[in-house]
């Protein structure tokens, strides 16, 4: 028979190479939460890159974020309660203010703050109706968050979603700023499979902290969502994009009267799980109240479609211990994503002014 | 306190000598599926040794399997389509023909196959109403499978049924080709426990790629499957049979009269999880069609009984990180099922045509 | 891309220094059940340190306890029957006595009794209504068990419970002997946050098998538990209790019309799975059978509010991959209770008349 270690060694498919695309970029900014679901009252819970994280409001309702563990005997602080602006934990009563330090222990008869007792603070800022947190504890900031552009300009509409994805952060952006799966995932809904295809160029301009691809002379895409984005026809302009660390853009314009851009920025909740914040930004020749509950309910549909696909592509890596994936010219961003995430992760985003460019082609 | 390591070390009975009877024989053939399951439109997700595989019909209705992730983004190809006798993947579209070979990329501009884009496949046989899987990829098989004899007898009823069983193959193979268990398990269904008990022989025969037990001077035994396997009493002819990699036989004979022959192939989907497809085929002085009903109900309640034990003996190996068994005269078969296991999985099964035989005694 | 080993290492929070309070008392008793759980015709499974047991009665009562696996082919026993004061696997049929010795093999020819045929036996005391267990197999016990004291004195009522808690023994045991905790995870029902607080002093006691802390000068506290207990106010004889190697008692004593002992055995399950037995023994100006029901539903309330944070603690510190706790003087008796079990797990236990002494503060 056997040894024992063969008893620990479920049966598995051939393994792979041996590959992940986690990437785990920590100087840098998430979103922890929309600001509407932090109350002043209550802490709220959450989890970055892993990290448990308890954030909650101080007397001037500026948001905190701190380890969600009481240095006293580790039970989460989001189980406690906001006392006079500070964190009470719900076991024995510590407190803390918003950089961590521990302001008083009950039942004890010397002094209250050490040194010992403090608790990992995380930087906050709250901007655009989310609370964003920096991922480094007890360090300040090199840089700040991403903004939601276009939230100001009254001549768009603005649809919010948010969902959770199973998955590794890259696997859920390459998804989002990738063309060709839309034909076969969402058929009908988007791209049609099969017919007569175009064959259009893509330019892809890498900088230091973002990667661009520009579709050209591509036409108006069959499918239902394409006709209530162009009612028209004509050619469209079309940018999908990502930015460090974490946001995917797809933009297209038709003109002057069509504008639509989808800013989505992803979420590490832990390796493999991402959660995804978007905001869809249009202003078309239809006015927005008529197209926004079209819009919706298709988005929803597309969006349910890639998170099952993400789901199954999780669990299949999973199952070979590992990620084996080949690509073709015809995957646009994702090595690219890659790249600046590796980078990212080193420390490595020098800026330059000049992009990194390549042409190539796509049948559409 | 104690080290961090301590901390994953969860709390355990005290450990085996550990030994596992886990037995991964590669070279061989087990059932895939049911020939009715895959029909000519769908394609078919089974597991076999771990590997997950998907199985498809080709334009001329030819099954072939390959392993089930698309090489490309690594999503499970049985989630996509079958397109002009082609594997189509729902992610991306990507199409393989049977032998594994990329035929098409949807976006691409240049040659669509490469070598980097296949994916790997397996022989595959359909026969006896079953699709047969050979284990090794891109691997011309060196046997065939076995066949279920019998079938095409017109004077016999064939009974199948399949069931899912936790546990090594070879647990649930010993068990199916046990004796003494009978009269406990299934006490009163079989043979009983207590009462006078006949010591009869046992001659073992162990070939190549077999090894047989035959009970001589076998009285009909108590218990109401008997009662109806042997009406009339009389001595029993009785053999339990293994042949690699995965069949088990029960045969019964009375005469010229009744003879009754099980066979079971099973099919290791991983190290602890076995599927069980068998064929019980029968020729008695009572019709068929009236045994058949009868019969069905006891073999259930039978198999339903032995696949509570499996899984609670595949629970307890696990609790304590392998097995360690104690075997006795009364163990006739196990012993030798392992060792032509063992042997097979380092591909020793030099033919030979004197068995090795050895002659012993149990109370039955 | 990342390495495959990256691929299991789910992101976690920053690791702890790594601490577990783990502890594995092995050479001492435990309760496995209640004396009424082990009827004389069914064997009863339960679980100590990690180690899977069976319980069962033979011909003249005596309750025995050995491995709940056969060792034979490794099924628990506790699926078989109890004949003749024997216990029977319900596989096979073998049959052993309440020493672990193999009685009787189904179909075996030869002699039945063998040493490999064995199974590991535990030393078991039958008392106050508890079936004791001693952890180490095959071995003569070198103490004997704990005794509910006061189950005899008329004058008492006595009000059993139990429970299970997630959590390491140690943690259990230190909530159940902690004073701050309960004016805010019971704010109310036992004693109030915040309001005036009394600074009493803390003697404690450390013998080489016990820990004991003595408050002195303490109020009654306010709450409803402390109305009831102390129904004429007045200062309170406070006694918390740590006994080796798992009971905690919490004594209160108002002059000489009122006493109450709580004496809990907590079993360690496994590593993070702990069981409670306790019993409140009490006599008071009131009569019990009118205290026991008011007292009844405040105590499950406070157990229930513990049992929750117990769990969540442990959830964390598995989060964290272990325990990073810091202490203050408020934490009485937590560290000494680690120390009398460390020691005890190495077997140091040297007995000695002179306890260590030590006084202190506390805020109540």
């Amino acid at each position: 028979m056997g040894s024992a270690a063969e008893m620990d060694r479920r049966l598995r498919p051939p393994p792979t190479k041996g590959a992940s695309s986690v990437a785990r970029v920590t100087d840098d900014w998430y979103i922890a939460c929309r600001s509407e679901a932090l109350s002043g009252k209550k802490p709220l819970a959450c989890t970055l890159l892993g990290i448990p994280l308890v954030l909650f409001r101080d007397g001037d309702g500026r948001a905190h974020a701190l380890l969600d563990r009481c240095p006293h005997r580790n039970v989460p602080l989001s189980l406690g309660a906001v006392r006079d602006g500070q964190l009470e934990c719900g076991y024995h009563g510590w407190r803390f203010s918003g950089d961590g330090a521990c302001r008083f222990v009950p039942g004890l008869c010397g002094p209250h703050e050490a040194r010992g007792r403090r608790v990992e603070a995380f930087a906050t800022r709250e901007l655009d109706g989310f609370v964003w947190v920096y991922t480094e504890a007890d360090r300040e900031p090199v840089r700040e968050p991403f903004r939601f552009s276009l939230l100001d300009d009254a001549r768009y509409t603005h649809v919010p979603y948010s969902l959770d994805l199973e998955g590794t952060m890259h696997a859920a952006i390459e998804n989002a700023l990738d063309v060709p799966h839309t034909a076969y995932l969402h058929g009908g809904l988007f791209r049609k499979a099969g017919g007569t295809k175009n064959r259009i160029r893509v330019v892809v301009r890498r900088y230091h902290d973002r990667v661009e691809a520009q579709y050209l002379d591509e036409p108006r895409p069959p499918g239902l969502a394409a006709k209530i984005l162009a009612p028209s026809g004509g050619t469209v302009e079309h940018y999908d994009r990502f930015i460090l660390p974490c946001i995917a853009q797809v933009e297209y314009k038709l003109g002057d009267d069509s504008h639509l851009l989808t800013s989505a920025a992803f979420v590490p909740v832990s390796d493999f799980e991402t959660r995804l914040y978007s905001v869809v930004s249009f202003r078309l020749p239809l006015p927005g109240w008529l197209v926004a509950p079209v819009l919706r309910p298709v988005a929803l549909r597309i969006l349910k479609q890639d998170a099952e696909m993400l789901r199954e592509q999780n669990a299949m890596v999973h199952r070979f211990g590992g990620e084996q994936y080949i690509s073709t010219e015809a995957d646009v961003l994702g090595s690219h994503i890659m790249r600046l995430l590796r980078n990212a992760e080193r420390g490595e985003r020098e800026p330059s002014d000049e992009p990194w460019v390549k042409e190539g082609e796509l049948l559409i």
